[in-house]
């Protein structure tokens, strides 16, 4: 057992209460409120939050969207779900991880028994109750979770050790099929694209290109080693095929929820490429299937959460190996300040921003 | 050599004249003409057309819409490209089929030295010529190809021959992943359609559902094998759901070209199934990428032509199985009705419709 | 409930006694005994064994080889597996499957948490436990498993359910690859090469030929859909390969554990096929890997058990399908009659042989 | 043009005679002889060979073993076939690639008509004839070969566009299954093994291991890049568990062609994992398919030639992204020094040697 997680443990912390951002109503905004402690159940476990980063939802979530709107809850519920932390108790049947690891979430609750549960597909199960959307997340100093969902992160920092979930998107979203040898474009350097553009070097890419329209992030993009940063304003599709001989990038990488975006990337993509979609589509986009997918025998796949595990193997892999997600991070903040977290990620002025529960404001 | 080779050859055909369904200028319409016989230069041969079947481009080379005006020609052209015939003459180094030979066209006369075709997609190749869209057609008594394109046929009538193209669309969009044991959804009952439900069915699928507005096309997507027939116009993806556990189908095979019905399909289809688009879309459509796709983790295939030869020797292998087409075969008319033949094809009060070059009208 | 539940019902049967078939002491031979019914623990269901179906690891824990001696128990331990019955009582946390519902057992007791459980490959866990080797059997009144080995199979005869556990093998190694279209050979025609059979014409296989040195079995093949079945003491390359227009078979499916069948498979495969090898060999086997893997670029898999629940959906699809098995069950006996059935299995003149643990002898 | 291209141009080839290492009869031995320079056929070129690298199968030859008897030929014949030069003439119909381009020879000429060439396998073309082993070969000043197979490397020196042929074998090897995040281990140090070193890394290996018993090739994988570089001679199954939590690796490139190695590959290998065949194996191999294979689920890969022309464009892609294999290259030689190059090949204490038939000796 770790000096820190001692520590914890010296401060047991069921039956009291403790600092959480709480979604108190169904409207925008959310709240510092003090909270009872959760109690572990049967085969769950009880994690001291030491690392919670910031996901665009949890922007939907505080604004209150539509998204949030059909999806959130229902308030009042803490939320939160990019998580770090260390287990400090556990409930009936959870014995595989001991008190005082390091673990992550794997956001996702999946039911474990439904058709895609049992066919290889947990991802995508037909059930799913995402911590912090459907269930009582992470921007709290202590969350409840199934021991199942923990994955344990011993080797890394707390704060890396959260971003392994979104970073575990840009893994999925890139080896959905092989990557050694490839042309691949990143549409859209948010904290998943950029990732994405390390994950795609590592993974042997021949050459990787990022466009985005906000110059700082085309600059992070640089410095996560994209061989090309592109304003996409430009003559994206133009540059792509003088990149490749004229035959345009074998993967295309979706991560703006942008339809044109999605245009550029799809104009882009050699015949019989492939795109990942990641970036999530606030309003519907119009594509002409028969030019942009059909006549080109493009494969287009739908990207969500993380395999099990699967992606989780890989990604802690790829992190051990030396991929750099640090420079992603832009913001270290205590959780109360999570007001200026969201507006810094509306205003696509940071990276990654990490909250931390357990600082002092 | 057959006896019909042999009678082909009594008369040998270069050097004089044939009928031939010609586009003759840019606008709507076609004709019967006169034309010389062509030659074939090297590595091509010289086939005596005995079916040639109507695909809906045709309809839209003769109709003159955006598409032909786009895609065709330049007029004056002969079109048709669906075809089964004789060998009657070879161009120099065309040394590997015989004279007398009963043979079908791959339709696509691709460069065999891009990027695509050096990496087994040749079906996408960059620099694609479409028999009958972009090279003199098959609506004619003799046609010449490479002899590369020309898919040995003996065991089969011509008019099966001929539809193997259109039914390697089939095989190449079901079999894009496997089949067997699983559930399977065509959307849209014209020709392709069609036959990919005795596609799916002769592969081991579970179940073959079929969706139209047409009540003639649900009667023959019966008659395939399907095990429901559905009005789209009813609550598709309430029945679907229903006929499977509730968990949705595997397979969509989207055969339409209509968003309404590829809506369905993607409705239908079970989180991380598989969709094939082969039906064109004439209009774009709108999807909501995010619900419809991406949290779903669906797999969407464009699908164009036929993998050489991957599809084409399972195309053979289905039918040596007894994969059974001919009920599609609506109709058999001389060339001169081509008229006719484009009509019924409009109207949707066909099935496949099969013209005969060499019969006197 | 069925009306059979109802009755098993009637007579709890916890803290009572039931017959068994032991395997008692560390040597040939196996003794049917009074043991006390098993009690479910956490997890855990007790079900009434309606059918137990002879594998021919029965018979080498009964005649005690050097695989039993290395794998089996200890002793005293009740042995079978393939089973299916009706659960009749259910520990704690075994909420899932209602009593009275008939079941099939997933033989493999997995941990669920080893690499290989969690990506995707639980049928190789590092810790397998079988059930009737390693953990008390099926052969009995009554046997107790995990919940989640249990296979809900409403719709099927409790020795056709009870079958499905061979069949997943062949269903496992006939689709780790595609099959529609494909040539494919099965050397060697016990149960599970006859099963193979089925499954792979029921998959569309262009054609399925069969290999065995006994005619009986040939028979079988043959009814079972072999489209030829050899005598595998002949020319079986040459027969292959001019069956396949001189290309040799796709697939290779090597059920004997024979070396000699094996040499013949990897003969007739063609260039760059896949052959499956479930067939377990009681002596090594000396390969000429150079000639017979490496120039000819051929895939070999090594197939255990079943895919989790891949295998296991397909199999289901298959019976609804109509895959008919029942023609390999050549023999119904009580459980009193182990030895006959044994000794059928070993004299090679029996299909699948199911034993009825509550017939009376 | 080059002016390297230009000054070869200067001194038109045909019809003069030029140095070549000739096998000149079914025995031992080879020589340099005067022999005429070849003419292009239709569809051929005539190269001026810049650098020609020995394989182990050009000793094969001079030495005249079993298989050089079985498989070259017949003498008197040219030999050698790994190798680059520049385009000087070209036959009929050989349009594509320029005089003064530097190629590399795809070294198996194919039929490109047969199945394997017909479904993306060429690699194992049923009539398959390699260059300097059934057609005249590389060890020469000029030598011919179909246009084809020579593909364009116009950024390389001679000498490692030369080694792209047994790079690719390293490539194919490697990239028959994902890599990115894997742990591999590669059996047998010799070139081949060297350079799937460089590729397993490159594509973001999580670790790669590699053995054999010559401690010169131990320092060499070290310098390619092996996290651990292992005497076979030693536990090696013991030490691969250890690096890998227990697991065993994922990946087993086997590349000595000894039967040691492979049975330590087979128990060091992962459940589930898959393993390379390339390394040839002289005599046959005594395996126990049931505990090596079969139970372990394990995939085995028979690996041989590239993917025509999937392999080709990684590995460019490769050595474009970086991949060093310049420190494989121990020795560069006049041609005339073949007996000296064969001398170290076979002793071990070489990497690869590249022999310059350009050079005066």
């Amino acid at each position: 057992m770790t000096t820190e997680a001692a520590a914890v443990l010296d401060s047991p912390p069921l039956g009291t209460t403790m600092r959480a951002l709480v979604k108190e109503t169904a409207g925008p905004g959310a709240a510092i409120r003090e909270v009872p402690v959760p109690q572990p159940g049967p085969g769950q476990i009880l994690v001291k939050v030491l690392a919670a980063s910031v996901c665009g939802t949890d922007v939907h979530i505080e604004r209150w969207d539509k998204w949030a709107q059909d999806n959130f809850g229902p308030p009042p519920m803490t939320f939160g779900h990019e998580m770090a932390g260390i287990v400090v108790a556990r409930g009936d049947g959870a014995t595989r991880i001991p008190v005082g690891e390091l673990i992550a979430a794997e956001t996702h609750w999946v039911d474990w028994t439904c058709y895609q549960c049992r066919t290889g597909r947990a991802h995508v199960c037909q059930n799913n109750r995402t911590l912090g959307v459907k269930v009582p997340g992470a921007f709290a100093q202590y969350v409840v979770m199934p021991e199942m969902n923990a994955w344990v992160s011993e080797h890394l920092t707390p704060e890396i050790a959260a971003l392994q979930e979104p970073l575990g998107n840009a893994v999925h979203a890139a080896f959905v099929e092989e990557v050694a040898g490839q042309t691949a474009v990143v549409t859209g350097c948010g904290p998943i694209g950029l990732m994405s553009i390390g994950v795609l070097k590592m993974a042997g890419a021949r050459a990787v290109y990022a466009t985005d329209i906000n110059p700082e992030r085309l600059e992070m993009a640089k410095k996560m080693g994209a061989d090309l940063a592109l304003d996409a304003r430009e003559d994206i599709v133009g540059q792509l095929k003088a990149a490749t001989d004229g035959n345009g990038v074998d993967i295309v990488l979706e991560m703006s929820g942008s339809a044109a975006a999605l245009h550029q990337g799809l104009a882009a993509v050699t015949n019989g490429g492939r795109v990942s979609l990641l970036g999530t589509h606030a309003v519907p986009a119009t594509l002409d299937l028969s030019q942009e997918i059909i006549f080109k025998g493009v494969r287009v796949y739908g990207i969500t959460g993380r395999r099990l595990w699967d992606t989780w193997y890989r990604t802690t892999a790829l992190l051990e190996e030396g991929l750099n997600i640090e420079p992603i991070i832009t913001h270290r903040l205590p959780l109360a300040d999570y007001q200026k977290a969201f507006d810094l990620v509306e205003s696509g002025h940071a990276g990654k921003i990490v909250l931390l529960p357990q600082a002092e404001s």
